[in-house]
């Protein structure tokens, strides 16, 4: 299957998803959240994966939903942790119902995931389940080290790749796993696209970190420069205050009152100078090229092959 | 194996439950909350049902490790949505550590219930888990009726029966069940042992309503008379208003300031003169019966069944 035709399938399939149920203040944020939109990258990931081990795409359709509804459910509750208004500049489901209903309509829609993975009749649900629980509890430790990074100020690079890498990568690596576990792909391969995914993922929220700072507003999406004046501790941040001799970068975080568009051009000029922005680009290249290097290992034909790198391509060429 | 054997072979069991990771942040709440204590009769119960059908009661711990842990689960979480400040007399997990901690601990949590299923090799799995998850997400719209009575007053007694069926004795039945299914019962008999638990389950909320007003406040160990003072909407209080011509019922439920004390024992006093006490223990009854009968159609040993009954009967037995 081409590789846009995979995206409308996955599209229409996420669509055609609802849940039916009383009390509908329970099920109609669960709906609401999954409508809201989103370009369904790991799903898309899942089918690609199984087509590169010769499965059958229809075959990994439950396993890409219940991928998706879990990044769904992640979404509702890190909203209300981060007491986010919006999200797809629409409002948050606890924003339109209240915390207590994002909180339980979030935990059904994380037993709905189990759900999924038990519609698809997997003769290998076990070994599914086991890389899927696994990567969610690091979602989890992802998050809550996130958390905890907002009030340290001895937060190191390693410690922020290491942050990413839970809170984001492992994700779209087990997205590719699971992909690949559905096409009873061996263990060697399943590992390799589960690298893959993992350094794409690692690459991917760089891009998205550097895309914060200097991005196009107009392709972007979000707010330009809200890691900046959120004191954000990404990678370019990190990397600035490391070799920011002038203690400008430490002023600038400490002001309790600033001007918004001062202080990010101000500090996107600081990263210039600093040539932290060239940094970052290196290391998610880097990082690009050591996804890049684990799918090659796999043995597959060059046309499955190249559809997933396809779709690598496409998501590191958004928006700069 | 005796049923007091097997309460203490459960409270091993899961006193020895310990997640380790990173952050400590996430593992300690997680932790915390299940050694919190508690009378473990739901992991007790699948292991009564396991032995029931003469399956091997060692190879239902990991479930019946999975269905205390979500029990827990659900605690975590509802103590954040009522505010509750205490459980079993120590701080809530919202209270002690935060309620971003405690929404993200709760759901690492709910992601290790599946953990705890997948360590028991279950050949059934999907059957256990088509089960445990339609129970689970049973007691999240139970949670969320609970939560929509308490803005609403027109709340009728079927109502009221159907939402303490779903946030409570839907997981008394799912426990004995997924243990019959363990011991790989057949589907008769799995629903009977189901249909039995859910009886029990709300034999058991109408007599914990009943013991909120009328227990002893010595051995019920929670406030007596609570209902009372935050105006629930249980069997008594709606069948009160039900029959109450004098309006008087509904005048002390108005009222904005009130001394606690006062207004307990004159709501109390007034269940009694309308005899809604009585009408409770009936209904109670009513539901026990309804539960032995089914417990009383499974072809099983004797002695087996005896146990249950005797558990049945300890839980109905508590102080009064």
């Amino acid at each position: 299957m081409e590789y846009q035709e995979i995206i409308s399938l996955v599209q229409d399939e996420i669509e055609q998803t609802s849940y039916k149920g009383y009390p509908s203040e329970l099920y109609e944020p669960m709906n609401y959240m999954i409508q809201l939109g989103g370009k369904r990258l790991r799903p898309v990931t899942t089918l690609l994966a199984t087509q590169l081990f010769s499965g059958e795409i229809s075959r990994a359709i439950p396993a890409a939903k219940a991928i998706e509804v879990f990044h769904n459910f992640t979404l509702i509750h890190d909203d209300i942790m981060d007491k986010a208004p919006l999200r797809r500049g629409k409002q948050t489901v606890h924003e339109k119902w209240n915390d207590n209903i994002a909180i339980l309509s979030g935990d059904t829609l994380l037993i709905e995931v189990y759900n999924h993975f038990l519609e698809g009749n997997y003769s290998n649900l076990s070994e599914i389940l086991k890389v899927f629980n696994r990567t969610a509890i690091e979602v989890c430790e992802g998050q809550q080290l996130d958390m905890n990074f907002e009030t340290r100020n001895d937060v190191t690079i390693e410690e922020y790749i290491n942050m990413i890498r839970l809170k984001t990568s492992v994700l779209v690596g087990g997205a590719f796993k699971i992909g690949a576990l559905v096409a009873n792909a061996n263990e060697l391969d399943s590992n390799l696209i589960y690298e893959f995914g993992v350094n794409l993922g690692i690459a991917f929220q760089l891009q998205d970190d550097y895309l914060d700072c200097f991005g196009d507003p107009q392709k972007f999406g979000k707010q330009v420069g809200g890691d900046i004046i959120s004191n954000k501790k990404t990678f370019m941040m990190l990397k600035a205050l490391e070799i920011d001799s002038t203690g400008e970068l430490r002023n600038r975080i400490s002001e309790k009152e600033f001007d918004s568009q001062e202080k990010v051009d101000s500090v996107k000029e600081l990263y210039k100078k600093l040539k932290v922005d060239q940094k970052a680009f290196e290391l998610m290249n880097q990082y690009y090229a050591k996804g890049i290097q684990s799918l090659n290992q796999i043995q597959s034909l060059d046309d499955a092959k190249n559809k997933i790198i396809r779709f690598a391509e496409d998501l590191m060429k958004r928006s700069s």
